[in-house]
């Protein structure tokens, strides 16, 4: 956002009443508006997939119910969902110029144990859909080290790597060590009794002694998906600059 | 770190007894060693200062006391001491082929208040030994936003963000919703009663509604500094892949 | 409450047996005695509603169940309820001498996101139950900063402002710092993760750097309309003083 | 702050290097800078304090150490300094046209006991030099109730009530059920043990069963004094408006 | 427990396989052995209270369901429920000469609110059950402090007084101010938001600026009405002590 | 205090301008009022001590240090310091009439360790000012619990009990299900790493499986004595009653 | 592992897509792969059983739902659920060469309360899996110190003992101080209000006054009997060792 | 303890009045009483130095400051104060039988970082006093993992592991799915910010996804080389048995 939009405000967005729709957001910032589903009423749910889908001719919605999903389907058949990751998308037509025509660099995406894989997938598709190649580095968790090193070279070819883990978390600071790329940690709610929900996991991850490891919140695939998507083009595209 | 890496253990640090230097770390990830000063004793420090100076020419200390620096510049008459980060670096000699000649890309460093600042230059001058550009944005916190506002096009202008605060820290989700790059969020321990140590801007940070947001352990300027240079690489310099 | 009140103690309230219900509080404090119905029991509940309408010709009742609803409409077919602040009440007929005849002054409500709304309607019923003019501007959260500028004077024009966000609750900060007005800061449960129920949002709204904020508990939307209302009426009836 | 105010960005603060001093805030807010005095450096805080006597022709500052006290009163004999509240003030001159002729309303503020009273004269002072009457009511805890209720009539005669408690903080809901008025609650770190060090007061004063309660942080005087200012002067100045 | 009974191990209980049934209990401490019903399966349940009927004559159980009411109710059709408390009990014949006789002493049971009840009656049964008389003082929170001072009398006049509060848990400092008389202070789930399932009541009562409190855990009623009949016996029946 | 009392107000207090002393307190509750020595500045302690030395021939203080002992003895040579509780008092003249003759009753003191001696002896010294007899069962703690057994009849021997322990605080449970007198448990800081500064011996105590048992604040010595007297009291005096 | 197994990885687990399987286990540690059932979806789940039973001739699964039992009785007819311990397991062939033939050494396995047993269960079934034998010592928690002392030569005749105990948790020190074997503490969420889900029980048994206790996660009945069965074996077979 | 000695109460430990020493303890558990120093007053510690060395010809002592040190080498020249683990210890006479000949098995004691070394060293000196063989490996934590498994033979070689790690403490969980063997894991202090002083090691280290990992307090290097001692003790020398 420049000085100048923040000033011609009220402009950049589309007033629904009960929300207000940043349909300007892929200009400003390269990435579509995308809906979280988790909580929104019906109908409220049903009239942002239309506005959002008139205005770009595709939607992304995460942590959407299958109930959500029945929804949406019934007015946009081709809307496809995962019951993984819960992500229920309404995709660019493939004749659609807006298509992304190749996935671009390289995300590597790993996670500890199984259970994760709700995060993984959300963090997986969302990375797919804003145009990136990922790499699915699934179960190799601290507890079995091997499994993690059979597949160190995957890692260290990605740009940027996203480490999910439950439990004690211990996955991203093993993955620190092992890789001189930025490392996207991930905890997750996976685990019982004093995981503390996820808390466990994050202390862990926020106090790693090793270094290029930030954390995002408990569970939150798709703001990792995010902001290894940022990184990702970074080192695909660079930057124009001219200081 | 390769698999082979992995393999041939044994060779790629020097054996210091109550230490095991990384020696190779440089020629591994592009990031030498570095010295965390706080809580080790007196001829450990200078042991390992001389060690790194005699492999690199150069050596790098976080959290040194005053105390501290005296006894290195004792040794070393050329070490510098900056009170404000408590960095405590020998640097290279201007003429060594291997000292940095032209710093590249752009890291934004913000500051919500004054008090943040011996993060906030941690971070800074991090960068800088690491071969950044670093452009400084302090005392922009959002009890006065247009501060903030004042120096948006500055924000932008980086490749990657460092959104610094103490208190209640929403400075990083105010930074998060105006920039397009990824922000590296820093909680500090600035404040009292429920600030908890930092814990409160911690949790601010990792529960921000924008997104392209992560977070590092309270304080952790370095962490901030090392992880907006492995951005800050991938920008300026791309990654040959042969994917 | 007046020294003499407090001492001629036993005549002020309704005794149910199961209660003791504050039938004298809108003599003593301008605000009638309203109904948490959240826990209570069908037949108690009755009989709350009935004792109040009796005595006021009005009832006021917040956290009310669907089911609890449909069991008062069947006593009070004009009750109505709302099902996004979960708001049940019986207002005073029009004709009623009672009746509030034009709302006063002027209370800002804003939420951060659409998720916070059941929160925002508890507070905005609430104070226009107690008579208030109420200003409603939703979804004007910190990661989309210019939806919030482009209300600004809407804010600045309020005598006292509720500002209501979950998640990492940034919203408060920055609305204290754009306004000279009182801000009662309310922190909601929306969120996931790290949220700790509403607590992440509290401690910041507590740690605020801006000031002019005081904090009511998670989701107490009737909290800081009933507050609102206290400060609204002392900017528009001022004071009866004597001192 | 006015829309305009936010694009005229860049005028509206004293650039200081190390800070940003928000020069214009009075003219903004009525509500002048005030310094916090806590972890600034001996140059930087003079230098403050000179500036803003030069544009105020007074300067206020909390949490200042007796070496502060010294350090400033080096620089501007007339200095006062107050051991209880830790407030280092530069008063306007009698003489200066600016000076408050007359303190308004009625603030009254509570502590529960005489522990308190460091958070309690930091508010009191807060208020009085925003111009404010202020009514001082000092240990009138719960442990002895009687001596809240031989000044009730005191607590009720004011506009806006600050209670200030330690320990288990139960002096606000008191309050809070005695009084129509709006009430700060401030909790302190009076206490040992389970007490967190506040935390157990201010969730006390957060789960208030009494209305017309919000709270600030933990020891927080500034913070109370500054709010109630704000109500107090809507009270007695009521708002002009055109709505 | 004497040296002797500790010594003479594994006859004082009935070995059932899931559970030692501490039959002995009454002879040596006076209170006969209690079922905590939650949790526990059919069958055992039904077994624990053939054993203990067979043994004693009468059953008291806690905590337990509708569906244990009815179980029990099947084998002992004379057993009671209250569904308030979840007490299950069955009652000893008039006849038997086990039969209390008379309820001794005085238990003053206050709480703040109504919510408060389902504590405050597994107090009450808990209490009547071990042969206290009890005096109920319900509904006289903080909030409206006259209701709790036109009952001052009667707290006054009962040997130890029981103090039930959810939410900030006020009453329990108000009360131990008031009375001369042990307070037994049980903070209660009731509440939302900070309230932490408790704790926060807890807090403040563990916190508590009044003399002559101590807590038990959270709603836990049985406990306050157990610890009081201590102490109201030695109140009435004094100690035969040959010290 | 009486209904009369509460309406009697603002006789029944000692107004000192920084605090009003309870100087009716002994003939109301059968307490003097005692001094909190800690954070009382220097003239304020000097004069309360006087104060109630006038009022009452003695006075008792608790958490003193050192230098408010020194400072008391120069008033008063008579004063008596002990250093392990921290008790600073002056003690009525054997003659004075109002000197308690004879200790009644018994209250047994039992300590996990020998750490936990100030907070014991804190306890004991307030419960021998207070008129009881008091047996010291120190160093029993659970890690040898053949040193408990061998003080069982002692502990049986007495009215009441304080169990204070540190650590993970398991005495209270223990002596708890030896004792059928009423326990008041103490947690104490004593522990160092996850003992949370005593909360973790806290818990333990709360959650006790143990009947009859209820927890004072960490560290409380003087609030488990005063709390321990009121039963004694009960035990040897029995209550006048007409109910 | 050896360091030559690190490095020939990937041909020690078996590639399922979803989940990387750890076959070669048992080999390597003497442990066959255990299966968490909670959280796995049908299909996954009865393909893993599939898998393991073909390589093993056996499957050990625990926290199995009754769905999951039936599920995969429909595959494997003798597989065998414990409803209390949730343990699903398919058992060698009496006749098959790799059963174990006896239990060997001797594992105490002892509870607070019956509510414990579930964790108990647990516990005892993975050791008696791995070929231990097991002593079941149930329901002598501390509030009836003499059941335990009762079994005292049971728990000393063991080489190792499980301590389990929800509520306060003080079972595991008095186990430790009575006990010269290690002892294994396990604490359950049993319990209700600051039990804190189990935490309150964890932290009693990481502070534990007692030497020669350690401790694993809440409900963790699993990891407790892997862990005994690791040291029984060292005792009874003790170690060939060449150094 | 047999129950034998559970009833010979009274016979088993050494009253000093302040503290009841353990004197018997080496003969009934295999370990002598060990003191605890930090805390102690100056008298307390000789004289019980004293009685110990008197009773066993030596004393091992934990937590001793510089100063402690002194006291006691002025009584015993003889005495040893290591100042990195703060042990205070008198060793045995050469001559005297009851030394120990030569150590027992192996334990392998390894830490993440340097500055965990006071704590290793602390379980390696009690490790060493209780007679065992102990493999030091230090600085192998998981940020640069190559170093670790440059040690994976001596680790495995060892009868049970200590792992000891601060800030967020992922060494337990590698070297747990490293080893066969029992490992018992330390979280330590070390670190910063997040790292809650110690808890969140600790919790990384209760929740790890590895198998055969328990949990002492924090910085317990005493405690884990106790209970190592028991472990390696079963493995060296098995256990008389006659069940």
């Amino acid at each position: 956002m420049t000085t100048e939009e923040i000033n011609v405000s009220g402009k950049t967005y589309d007033e629904m009443g009960f929300a207000k729709l940043d349909t300007d957001r892929k200009r400003r910032t390269g990435f579509a508006e995308v809906v979280f589903c988790a909580g929104k009423n019906d109908e409220h749910l049903v009239e942002i997939y239309k506005r959002l889908y008139e205005h770009d001719g595709c939607v992304f919605g995460t942590r959407a119910s299958e109930h959500q999903a029945e929804l949406i389907r019934r007015e946009f058949p081709q809307a496809e969902y995962d019951r993984v990751s819960r992500i229920l998308q309404i995709k660019l037509d493939d004749k659609d110029p807006r298509a992304n025509k190749q996935p671009i660099g390289n995300i590597a995406i790993c996670t500890a144990g199984t259970a994760d894989l709700f995060v993984a997938e959300e963090a997986a598709l969302t990375a797919e859909y804003f145009g990136n190649k990922v790499t699915r580095i699934y179960d190799v968790g601290v507890s079995g080290i091997h499994r993690l090193f059979s597949r160190v070279d995957d890692i260290n070819a990605a740009n940027v790597v996203i480490a999910i883990a439950g439990m004690e978390g211990a996955l991203a600071s093993v993955i620190g060590g092992l890789s001189d790329k930025p490392v996207i940690a991930v905890p997750t709610s996976v685990g019982y009794g004093a995981n503390l929900g996820g808390l466990s996991a994050l202390l862990t991850m926020i106090n790693s002694c090793a270094n290029g490891i930030a954390v995002v919140n408990i569970d939150n695939g798709y703001g990792a998906g995010y902001m290894a998507t940022q990184i990702n083009r970074l080192a695909v595209l660079g930057r124009v600059k001219e200081e």
